[in-house]
């Protein structure tokens, strides 16, 4: 195939024909438009031209060649218009916000002096591009949810006890019969590039270093193949499965992940449709304004930029997901195509917890997808203590896990105390590796595992095993933080 | 008749002789004067001269006609005293409060990037005038039962269930048998020219563009019959019927209604004194004191405005309705008088919801006219809770809505679990058509549609059949809302 | 006797001999310093000059008389001694507090602008001497207890009646038999003239003028007999009774007061000793340090000012009350002595309520002194409905008061929802008072009444008799004020 | 042996050789350097030269002959070494910190001003170094539960009883047989010194002004015989026991105490790892930072001062300590070397008070170390109010203390209701006599010996035996401190 000229290029920009350009690749994506997941808008946007800088951060490198037949794959462009590009690139002015993150990434404090989870989302609320940050912390609604995950722990009160031997404490585990060096493990996070060029092998090197399991989102903005590449051969992955509506695909995906190596499916079930994450569909809006000023409701010449839907990024995620899950026949489904154990992601209630158990699931993971989806869901935590007061015999039959809000190792003991196997935790890894790359993982375990290993010995316990219901109370008040002023 | 002229006019100013003149009409207004529900005083400060400005937005176009014999109907202005008011209002100097709004009018953003009911609120309350504000916003007293309106529904939360088909999913209704596209419908609230001089108007068709039903208010600011002419044939209006304390009045007005094609009759019965809206009630010595500054105790020079009374905007529009209503009395005579259904607007308590059954109506509203009546009535959303606890059998014998507080599409949600058949929003329309006239309300139609299909699917309920009370749990702790620092 | 010299009087400025010239007039109070209940350190400061400044807004007309036998009269200043004295005041550089007091009053809103007793209490906190505010306002501890007085009826809410005929509504009661015109009374609060000159006059003038009881402090600022001449004659006063430990002066305050025409006896059992009222003791510092800036640890030539007690005003008031009285002594004294009904004032808890039941009094108050006393002392309103619920034979057997914490007309509803017979309040009085005078006594009682008024009717209730305890719920939540960010 | 130069020395600062200065006497650590709880690198970082400054304030003057052999102890300086050090010393910059604090001290209130605890605690947080500050304020985590452990009072309310003979009112008792003039005793706190030169000695004194017991820490500046020589003769102290490891010199410990008069033991059960107390560990940073600007992720040139650890000071403190005592092995061994009564200190659950009672022990104090431990302990005041609930036997059995959170008298008083005989105070003691020394300890025991005194007069007990579970009440609601707004 002969190489493109720009020129060449920039006559296909309408829904008729539409050419985009990816690392000095040319792609004809015309009948992809109405399937692509964010919409045709957005592409048309940057038809006949450059579009690296928005594809690269959000997509797989593999998504081209998955979702684009080889005849649209159009070869590369000329050596010429390759430098035109590069000079562009260098040309191109700094937005206020990449500025922003470039002065912010200078005044990073040294990793050692990250003490606590909290300290790390500090820095990565600086360093991260608006963009990502909006993505990372967004939640659903006013975003109540997301606070009450965290705030749930604050209701539940240690009953330590004293006088037992504790010099000796094994804080290990195991999930799915998979050994963790802590009963923590990465919960599926999507787009991991979005914060950091090296994405989710971050967290795979960092889950290495630290001895526990990750869990990798179908939505990972690496390849399932890059992020199994960047594990130790004696690693274990999981993989976070959104089941596609359609079932070949789905099988596709399911074997593709076996075949790399992952160890177990979470089946996720809580985002069949987008939550209304306001924060993140109004970031493009929030970005336009800081460079040209605000749009009015009158002004003519200045028009809101395409692409803009009110399902955000979140909403493109899932937009080709199965809605018509069932118990009857999504789990018989699964277990026909694959022997990876399968865990429910996403339960959120007592009941969904008993079907889960009766359709045979290995485990359940107690999540309402850290607040991003349905606004007023329960927290985790209050879903587990329901779970542990009026169907104890759950724990006897599945793991049972939770996820949301986790930002102490404390959180962790109590969720341990209740009959929870392990404790995901999704944004506090997006933003340590978002930080301080691999680097930055590493350390948010060392944390966890340092405030784990102390909380169970001044609980008085042991080992994991040691830790009891009866050691937890949930109080009728609730702890406030001090206020900063 | 012969013209009048503006000399001739200012000979008539005090009790004895009144006239005033109204969009270049003159009228006599003498013996009209004890009868004004806002009282005497407010009239006399325009007798003599044009009250055009302060008459038309809280004023229907037919409330002369109704309430003034034709005789006082002096006949029109010469057209060189109507140059001369012309030239006037030309040349008058706006106030504050009126280049405030001017510039606040220009900064609104454009309709697209209203995400929520609050986004649309906060707009609004840029571009209200203080009095229309004011009046819109007012509650009683503190203002406690206003906001506990809507925290009440922060209380409930979610038991989603998940696996379940919802790529189809219905969320409309019927509503006394009317349909309505979603199960929410417009609360009566009165004096939308306040706000907009389209007025009631831009909620009829905004209604119409949603397909939902539109309950007008016997206070609006437009005749019944401008607003039905701005409806669609097929499309559904309720009324919000305030008793007269004039049998024959009342019906007069009920005739009106049902002549013009309204559908039922809501009967307000938790409005027959006005409650203290304190800001309403200061909103002129606020917007006096901003012109000409604050008056002290000692002044003698300044004195305050005439004709302003403790109970505000809202002691006018009820001074003359019926205080005596009784379950034995009222309903019967209402029957006797009209075909259409009956539904009590203001039921607070569960004894009274069972009265009302008993009394044989058609449905109840249980509401605290927003929270503008009694203080520390209880919230809406927590006699409907008490009432499924309670008295679980009136759900089935009459349709129970509610309304009050409702900000998101979870709340109607939440309300439509525990048995609700539909949901009311009042101050939202006022609001929305205020800054965007009828495609603000249009809007907000869409915004609640998109909530209320989101909650439903991510609740695993495909029609409103399927939300139970089983999805829903009272806590026993309070979400807060993020601070703003 | 020879009439006085300032330089005379300037030798007896020890405890071996000390004059002080009130008013024009020289006392000896050598022998009385060591009785003084405010210390004799005070006095000693003034010795052997004016002390009139200090002297009057604390102390009766009469205290001089009562307290110092005619021998230690010792007569009038020479004329030109008081023309120095005159002149010394007349030159006298005012501190700045009398300075921001003086600009404060000048900017006091018109009357008619006050709708609510915040409102009032907003002017009366500006225009006060910082001395007055502190006595007034001062609670004892840290001021939870005051707080939560007012708070505990914000945990009640309404279950209004609708349909019930309220155009004839009478908010009419009587305390003791004696009518009152809205079931409220002003409760004993002492020295009114810090707040204004006229003192407890100005509440006894705007009670005849709303119709309602006025109860008078023992430690009033004025004589019982001019609060009594400042009466009509077919007005009913009350009395708040300190009892002085010793019981023969206690006597004849009794018959004093019973000679004057006061109707009943209101005998505080709650201050025996002062509450640790901080910002009362801590005023004169406050002001000492407003003039001459912050006093230091090592500061050798300031010295604090001498007199100062960690009692506070309070302390003085109370120094020689009666610590040992009890159900069986003091009732049964007090019945032998007076024929006047006896209520008991100060009653905490439902144990006390049925002792004093025992014990044959006429009625009981439940009151903490308005959070002036034992800190986290049960708020009066929690202490009603505890005693509705535990023992509501007690309602039948004497009259139920409480005072406390007291803002709006829903709060007096709300209480007698729950049996009390009436409501008192303190402070609103000495606020309205010092602002306004006896039309700033009179407008609270309007507001009072207006706001009981439309309550009673929007509950569905048209006398007194009406409000029933079914009508209220205690609620397991609370509600908020605005934030005023 | 022959004096060192401040050259000899310098030659001594690897691992391999480490001599330090203390007061110009010269020790050879290098083989203390693996045991020092502190760990090696904070000694390295002062090999080789003088380490007083930082030296003396953490550690008691018997440290040095304690934990180095005789032959370790190398001499003196040459005077002419001294001579320099001291000149070295005198021309020392100031950092902004002690100059800071100078100013502070010199701003000092007057005594006699400090009127509560708060009052005490404001001024010794001003004029305390950071470092102290930081050690003696900072708690676990997030400091919820420090803050929970005051707040609890908040939960409990006084119900008192009225007309009970008070003026007579004794509020004192004994503690383990022990005279002590209020209910309330120092309950042990380490390193007096950071905050005062005259360390524990203050606090000594103090109490033996006020008639009160000390608990003396294990981890004391002074040495024990030191504080014991403060002492008067017939003055009560009691010794707060950190088991060593090595039972050897844990046992050297006990018998030096009880040698030297000591009459209790309080064995110390919930310290056996260090809290996780951050703004200390902090501390060094935030100072570094103050003086030489912020440490950024790359910085080459600047590195983070060595011997930094996440246990911060208390993981130095109990490095040594027994983690794996039991109630079968470690209470016998404790009454098998000493005749003292043993209270168990650290008790946060009711299981374990039982257990406590069971294995025999003289009292226990139901405490979470001020918070500084395990995050989200019971607050001590809910693990005592559960104790009296279910098992009240136990007050019976053993003497039962609290501390933790104690601002008010009436906090000492609630806890007293429940059946508490005594009641301990820390950081308060530590902040006294860090801002006004002995005066400052003295002047606490009056605040709270009024405060006591005015709560129990004003709750109707004239002894603490009157102190009653009845008196008591347990709320549902929370009240809130005023806004400082």
């Amino acid at each position: 195939m002969a190489s493109k000229t720009l020129a060449e290029v920039s006559q296909h920009k309408s829904s008729s024909s539409c050419w985009v350009i990816i690392q000095n690749k040319v792609y004809d994506v015309t009948e992809f438009l109405p399937e692509h997941p964010g919409g045709a808008e957005i592409i048309l946007k940057y038809g006949g031209r450059d579009a690296t800088g928005v594809y690269e951060p959000i997509h797989p490198p593999d998504a081209l060649k998955k979702n684009l037949p080889a005849s649209k794959h159009l070869g590369s462009l000329t050596q010429e218009s390759i430098r035109v590009i590069d000079e562009q690139n260098d040309n191109r002015e700094k937005t206020k916000d990449e500025l922003r993150v470039e002065q912010a990434r200078k005044k990073m404090p040294p990793l050692d002096r990250i003490l606590s989870l909290a300290d790390m989302e500090i820095v990565a609320r600086q360093v991260l591009s608006y963009k990502a940050l909006a993505y990372y912390s967004s939640a659903a609604d006013d975003e109540f949810t997301n606070r009450e995950n965290a705030r749930a722990f604050l209701r539940f009160f240690f009953k330590p006890r004293v006088m037992r031997p504790v010099s000796f404490c094994d804080p290990s585990t195991t999930i799915l019969g998979f050994r963790s060096s802590i009963p923590v493990f990465v919960s599926g996070a999507a787009l991991a590039k979005l914060g950091h060029p090296d994405g989710e092998a971050n967290i795979t090197r960092g889950a290495r270093q630290g001895d526990i399991i990750q869990m990798v989102s179908s939505n990972a903005s690496l390849s399932y193949a890059e992020i199994a590449q960047a594990a130790d051969p004696a690693q274990t992955l999981f993989f976070q499965l959104y089941k596609h509506k359609d079932d070949e695909i789905a099988v596709k995906r399911i074997q593709e992940v076996e075949s790399l190596g992952y160890k177990a499916l979470f089946l996720t079930v809580d985002a069949i449709v987008a939550g209304n994450r306001e924060s993140d569909i109004r970031s493009p809006w929030v970005l336009e304004e800081q460079e040209n000023g605000p749009l009015y409701f009158n002004q003519e010449e200045k028009k809101p930029e395409a692409g803009l839907n009110v399902f955000g990024t979140a909403g493109a995620l899932v937009a080709n997901d199965d809605r018509d899950m069932t118990w009857e026949k999504t789990i018989p489904w699964l277990r026909s195509i694959t022997k990876l154990p399968v865990v429910v992601k996403g339960i959120q209630c007592v009941e969904d917890a008993v079907l889960a158990v009766e359709a045979g699931v290995d485990g359940i993971l107690l999540s309402n997808h850290g607040g991003r989806q349905l606004e007023f869901s329960l927290p985790p935590m209050e879903v587990l203590y329901a779970l542990r007061r009026e169907r104890p015999d759950v724990f006897d039959r599945v793991e049972v896990y939770i996820d949301g809000g986790v930002q102490r190792g404390t959180d962790v003991v109590k969720a341990l105390c209740l009959g929870a196997k392990a404790v995901g935790l999704g944004r506090p890894f997006l933003y340590a590796q978002s930080a301080y790359g691999t680097a930055g993982v590493s350390k948010l375990v060392e944390i966890l595992q340092r405030e784990i290993l102390t909380a169970m010995r001044l609980l008085g316990a042991s080992s994991i095993h040691e830790l009891r219901p009866e050691m937890i109370q949930r109080v009728d008040w609730e702890p406030r933080r001090a206020s900063k002023l």
